[in-house]
């Protein structure tokens, strides 16, 4: 299969064809190594992974040159890499106190006491997507080896450039290599994962989603989805237009607004909605695009090339319905091969363009204006998203009383897409927004977890049979 | 639609059929009445909880009539109609010390605190079988309410009797009526309250719990599922013989044999196997059928035409591949109308019978000898099911040791199906039996709720503007 270069155009990679039955196999290898690897305690499985982060550590360089080869982006890029160590370390200090030996407990019948225990998963499978390929393909894995479960990850066939460089960096650690593989592949290999493990954490568009919840559903095996969303981002009157204005900035367009947590519609109450369009309009020219040189410029291409379709299509659709582009881009720009999107300011939007209904993964910012908070509360639960939102006030506490009506996992209070970077808050997504455990905090390490309890009647007396036991 | 009455076989009673229409009405009723309810706060909801225990007590009587009838037995009923005081107030107990008020924390980020609320699903709709009509209805729902849930009941058709008189103790208590509604109906109108609902709660076949998962990936909503078992118990040599043979007695046939916890396989170390089956058979024969008199006798009904089907094709098949029934029926014997199934002990059984791997769900005692452990341990491990198991040994050590093996949720350890009156354990069903969070304990709570995470940025600081902070 031909990979496109997200800054040429060009099919300038390949990846094989792998099948179901190797597919079948690899799980099967990683079922084996297993058992050991829970055998052998989190106090060396913290060690493994450490070990781990120092090989990851040492290839940095290659790992950024193709993760950077497979998006189109340097900064982001270089973000994904330096992330990978400190969350390994994370991960390991929330695992070191999640674990605790099991305690056999009295119960509340005489004779009878309670021992709980926590069994892994065996094979969990990792579907991950093409926004922050590395990222998001460790965000569920570490936690599940650490769980005690082998994982194998499959990226999404759009940036598969950096998996065998990761590859190798696990098979130094022969430890590691027998519980943990990345395999490249499309739709077929992810359904191929999704009939050979136990346990399926996906993250990506809500469409796929729903194949894969629909798929493990057949299988009757448990998924976790973390889906699209569209998130809000209210700004009341008294807010610092300043501040609202230089996150919302951040929050819609870092990434090329290729991001689930991205800001993607904006209310603004009406007696300063001019004011804060004109401000971050000003502040959105500034933000350059990287078209001519990959270290220059804030904005990289549009990694999928379907996804700037999706964007030309929201604009189209918010054109046609009388929308107007206060700065930015019509359409995405083909620039040398690669497609572009500047950071665009869209007013006079409504609910009925697509614009402010679907995800549009692109750094577009289409404000509209409120008059009561009710108006803003209800608009921004006006779609099928609930992923998080932000809300921007004078005080904090005007914030929060307007942020505890948004129907998402996680509000940002005076800033944006802090989550994104925040990751002791324990949330769940609401609505289409996903399903299953929150995947943050010792919750995320206990989900790859059953709980198995043993009901023990610690002195076996002999009951003497008699009918009436039944009538007791 | 007409309802059989399982003593009489005759259908004697009749279910309005409720349209998709009405269903959905209700729900947005119960989605109405949900915000108050959450508003109003633990202690009020704890408050009218208790009121309706009261209610439930007065009527008591009442209920264990239509019970009666729906099921064909006495004890059964009469123990179900008590468990739900006692039910309510254990909830109570637990989600009294589940809620406390949300402090916001310092994050490791200057200026940035976070605050963790959960929040709960609006309608919750519990699908719930036949067996125990009246406490598998309630298992999910008392918790679910607790949360701040509205709560939408669909007991079985084949047991609905109880249903009009607990929507009367529901009704004398309007601030629950507003929240809490029970339906009559089959399949589709279980249809109609995926199509309606926010999360599904069911109980029964994992037949129909796959049809149940699937219409809920379709519409992107969480799933718990508790369904069928085949649940093991191994019988060591080193086991009190009398006491292992007493408690699986009980295991097998309580209720008639109709509980997902119920032990249906027993496997018996080889040098004590005949002993075992020799005794256990002497004290299956002293259990009798209640067919003529409700009151007397052990054995009620099988509540279910078709499942006497499914045990009469288990006997015969296991009969034709050679099985040999020691004590008990060939076949279910029709008395006055209803279908009986006397405690039956199988022996020369194999794992090719579907007596040894369908779930049966009948007063069917298959017994096969080992002569390892790890043959044991093997054998309890080979069917699809993982709900629960039990292991009988000498010392608590050595029948932990076997049971730490077993792939199920809970195992006893020298007593069977204790998990069914031991609420304090946490735990997960295994394999096909079941997915979603544990049903027991506070997270049967926590599982109703999603968290909700504030990120909050406590001074609103302007930070300058600067292209800069793509690169921070």
């Amino acid at each position: 299969m031909k990979i496109r270069n997200p800054r040429t155009g060009i099919y300038d990679f390949e990846i094989p064809d792998l099948s179901a039955d190797f597919v079948r196999n690899r799980c099967h290898t990683l079922r084996a190594g297993q058992k050991e690897w829970h055998k052998i305690g989190i106090h060396n499985r913290i060690g493994i992974l450490q070990e781990w982060k120092a090989v990851v550590l040492k290839h940095k360089d290659e790992l950024i040159e193709a993760l950077a080869t497979d998006t189109g982006r340097i900064w982001e890029t270089k973000l994904e890499a330096d992330i990978v160590a400190a969350s390994i370390d994370r991960w390991c200090t929330i695992a070191k106190d999640f674990f605790s030996p099991s305690i056999r407990k009295k119960s509340s019948i005489p004779f009878i006491q309670l021992q709980q225990e926590l069994e892994p998963f065996s094979v969990i499978g990792v579907i991950s997507p093409w926004n922050f390929p590395l990222l998001l393909s460790l965000i569920d894995t570490i936690p599940a080896l650490l769980a005690g479960c082998s994982v194998i990850v499959k990226p999404s066939e759009v940036t598969p450039r950096f998996i065998s460089v990761l590859q190798q960096t696990i098979d130094k650690v022969p430890d590691l290599a027998k519980v943990l593989s990345y395999i490249p592949g499309d739709g077929k290999v992810g359904e191929a994962l999704v009939n050979n493990c136990d346990l399926i954490c996906f993250t990506g568009s809500s469409a796929t989603g729903k194949k894969v919840y629909d798929a493990a559903s057949k299988r009757m095996i448990p998924v976790f989805l973390e889906l699209g969303g569209k998130d809000p981002a209210i700004v009341l009157a008294s807010a610092d237009l300043e501040l609202a204005a230089n996150s919302i900035l951040w929050g819609s367009t870092a990434n090329a607004g290729q991001s689930c947590l991205s800001i993607e519609r904006v209310y603004v109450q009406d007696t300063v909605f001019d004011n804060f369009v004109a401000l971050i309009s000003l502040k959105a020219k500034e933000l350059l695009l990287n078209a001519d040189n990959i270290n220059h410029g804030e904005v990289g291409p549009i990694i999928f090339e379907k996804q700037a379709t999706i964007i030309n299509e929201h604009l189209a659709d918010a054109i046609e319905q009388g929308a107007e582009i206060v700065t930015g881009s019509t359409q995405c720009e083909k620039i040398n091969g690669g497609f572009y999107c500047r950071p665009t300011v869209v007013t006079k939007v409504t609910h009925h363009m697509k614009l402010m209904q679907e995800e549009t993964f692109g750094p577009i910012i289409p404000i509209m204006p409120f008059h009561t908070t009710e108006e803003a509360i209800s608009l921004a639960n006006g779609t099928v998203y609930g992923l998080s939102g932000a809300v921007f006030a004078g005080t904090v506490e005007e914030a929060m009383k307007v942020g505890s009506q948004i129907e998402a996992g996680a509000i940002s209070i005076n800033d944006a897409a802090l989550t994104a970077i925040m990751h002791e808050g324990e949330k769940n997504a609401f609505k289409l927004s996903g399903i299953g455990g929150t995947r943050m905090g010792p919750s995320a390490i206990k989900r790859f977890m059953r709980q198995k309890v043993f009901i023990i009647k610690e002195q076996p007396i002999v009951s003497p049979w008699t009918v009436a036991r039944y009538r007791e």
